[in-house]
């Protein structure tokens, strides 16, 4: 059942432990699938053993393709187009003086460097580019520069960026009744939510992802999906699109916002309807393949080959850089447009705020499109994922940051404290160079 | 229990039909997968269907990463280097010329055109280099130029390449027994065996891959190497090395070539063994990456994250015919050495013949590293997959060809009577050129 698990969301798997440092838990430290064959206690299967539990999971972020069944989001046969950066000393010395950074954490007693909280945060990569350069970028545990690390619910941004492209383009209306847009959507509770409501997660139906309760959604969502063979007995539906077809109401459409990864699916669902294109294809036509990606990025896959839109992309940093900057820069990257600016205009405006609640951590946000929104000073708006991924966009400082992470609890609200006045500082930093 | 049968062999699944022209069954006129969703008629998943038998596997072999686990052979992040190419009248002029070509299939009666043993084929993908250029490609059914496709069995062509150079370098040594190199072997039927009886599937081990047989062992093997979760009252082997070690004895080392595709796995243990890493990564650091290729590949693991070395790669067009300028070019590419030139030349060279029977289509043949040498008058040799796969190298007409394919037969007999003449024929034109 880890499938969906892995990926998803802001409640939390419980961590099998977190006596373990971000240092002592580096999965080349303990060793894990080291030798030929790896001792049985080093051992990361499938079958039989929780993968995507901590400390495991130190190593799975860069190994999900290897559990999984995936779909490639392709960047093309062409050269990639370089990311810019400075001189190698200029380079160094810009790392010297962002790992020195101090600040204040969050209802914290002592100030922690930059260097420190990459630590506190399991970081596994992070990058930081200012003014279309790269000025930051270290790598440790499990991800190298040519490695790919899991985003799990950073992919429903991507999806939302994808939705917002459409509606652009009017392709998609999103004041559409989702079941005029797919008629077999049937009776669900889905069927009468508007496109938007989707896109916003304002739909009022029953599904829990509180994973410590044995009766959530979560846990019929996650069977539905499983790329595995189902047990003989398994009565119930199978693929995401199928799990759709069956939910209840709880609410009422477009009250208040939830965070509810079955939105992101349905998403992705009304997505390939309109385009008649998986959600793979269309990122790698849109987004990938124009934007000069280095790698490839993939996406896993239910048992209908149907990707996983809520969180199964696991891509490169420095392609979610790319992906960052197109956001900054309103839809151009190395010159070229990519999609209007007012798709990015619209995200980072953020949506209604008198609907969010529940994120102490982003006390006056917002979430629109698939995108977290700060509402702060700088304006500043993230794509964010659980156990720590960011693609954090600050349009004030003309800075975007990435960081993917195996933090050992999945929900962001025990990393923030430490990450967003990081972010903050090196914003501030970067806007007195 | 696909994942083998999948990629194995010379013996075959039988086809579900052969009734359906390539035409017919292009993957793109039956529709398969089309839709969101597709009907249900058109799906093709792993659980509940054959999806490796014809003509579901005209669609597969381009999405065997959509059913199956896989670990990347990676790139690496830089610009590919391209290959050459003629300029595109010339290279118009080339195509019309070889689709023109006609030969006379083995054991025929009638002259074909090459362009009709494509499409007898069912080809799915064809290029051929000629000094150094490439003058002619195309694409068909499921593949394009950016997409990959399942090589199957010239899988063991890259392991036994992998090998000759770690041979050359004085890193293994062909002559000691197993046993020495891989203790865990205890006391299999292998274990007395050399790598070299290893390499050139010599070894004396009871292993029928006679899919028509239900007691033979290729059955016990795909359910050991299944990445899928086992039963719960499965008592067998769980992955492809602990297979090895029960094999039982049949025959003596040494005596005869029979392709038992458990010495291209045990040949992966090997070199793991002795370079400590996967044979995808020494893919990547020996050949993907030094070479430019233009796609990362990838090769399907079994539930312990070991790479198939025996059929699990999956890798573009383009791609392989890079690997056989290598071979041709004996070590070198792009200007670049990477490995010494022994390596190709010993392959090239062939093995013991007296040891080779039962291929009617390669009546003078031997095998030797993991390819097929048929000494024949251009001392052209091949790596070969089932289902129509090869990378075709004729030293004398300085010609490498790579057809990829999805004939609805497994066994090459019944594809090389219109393909090893066609091959011949182009050499031929093109010497003349």
């Amino acid at each position: 059942m880890a499938t969906i698990v892995t990926a998803i969301s802001a409640t939390s798997v419980p961590a099998q432990t977190d006596v373990f440092s971000a240092q002592e838990s580096d999965p080349n430290v303990i060793g894990w699938m080291q030798g030929f064959p790896p001792p049985d206690d080093k051992l990361i299967t499938q079958p039989d053993s929780n993968y995507f539990s901590f400390p495991k999971l130190r190593w799975s972020v860069c190994h999900l393709r290897e559990f999984l069944p995936t779909e490639v989001i392709r960047r093309g046969v062409g050269a990639p187009v370089p990311l810019s950066y400075p001189t190698p000393s200029e380079f160094a010395d810009l790392a010297l003086e962002i790992d020195a950074l101090t600040f204040m954490p969050i209802d914290g007693t002592e100030e922690i460097t930059w260097e420190e909280s990459l630590y506190a945060n399991y970081t596994d990569g992070m990058i930081v580019m200012h003014r279309g350069e790269v000025v930051y970028e270290r790598y440790f545990g499990c991800l190298e520069e040519d490695g790919k690390h899991a985003i799990m619910s950073m992919t429903k941004s991507i999806t939302g960026l994808l939705a917002e492209i459409l509606l652009a383009e009017g392709v998609l209306d999103d004041t559409r009744p989702v079941r005029e847009v797919v008629p077999e959507i049937g009776d669900s509770a889905v069927a009468s939510s508007t496109v938007r409501e989707v896109m916003d997660m304002t739909t009022g139906v029953q599904y829990s992802e509180n994973y410590s309760d044995p009766n959530a959604e979560i846990w019929d969502y996650s069977r539905a999906a499983s790329p595995l063979p189902k047990p003989a007995d398994y009565e119930g539906p199978d693929s995401y699109w199928e799990y759709f077809q069956q939910v209840e109401p709880e609410g009422n459409h477009g009250d208040a916002f939830h965070y509810k990864t079955i939105n992101s699916d349905m998403l992705g669902w009304i997505i390939s309807r309109v385009t008649g294109k998986s959600v793979t294809d269309l990122a790698s036509e849109r987004l990938w393949r124009p934007m000069g990606a280095e790698m490839d990025a993939h996406q896993t896959v239910d048992a209908k080959g149907v990707p996983f839109a809520g969180g199964g992309v696991t891509a490169g940093l420095r392609d979610l850089a790319r992906l960052g900057t197109l956001m900054l820069n309103e839809g151009e990257i190395h010159g070229k447009r990519l999609f209007p600016a007012e798709v990015a205009q619209k995200i980072s405006a953020g949506g209604d705020r008198s609907k969010f609640a529940g994120f102490p951590t982003i006390p006056n946000g917002s979430y629109t499109s698939q995108w977290w929104i700060f509402h702060n000073e700088h304006g500043a708006y993230a794509a964010r994922g659980a156990h720590g991924q960011t693609i954090y966009v600050d349009p004030t400082a003309e800075m975007v940051l990435v960081r993917v992470a195996s933090y050992p609890r999945a929900q962001n609200g025990f990393i923030d404290p430490t990450s967003l006045p990081a972010y903050q500082a090196v914003a501030d930093h970067l806007m007195a160079r």
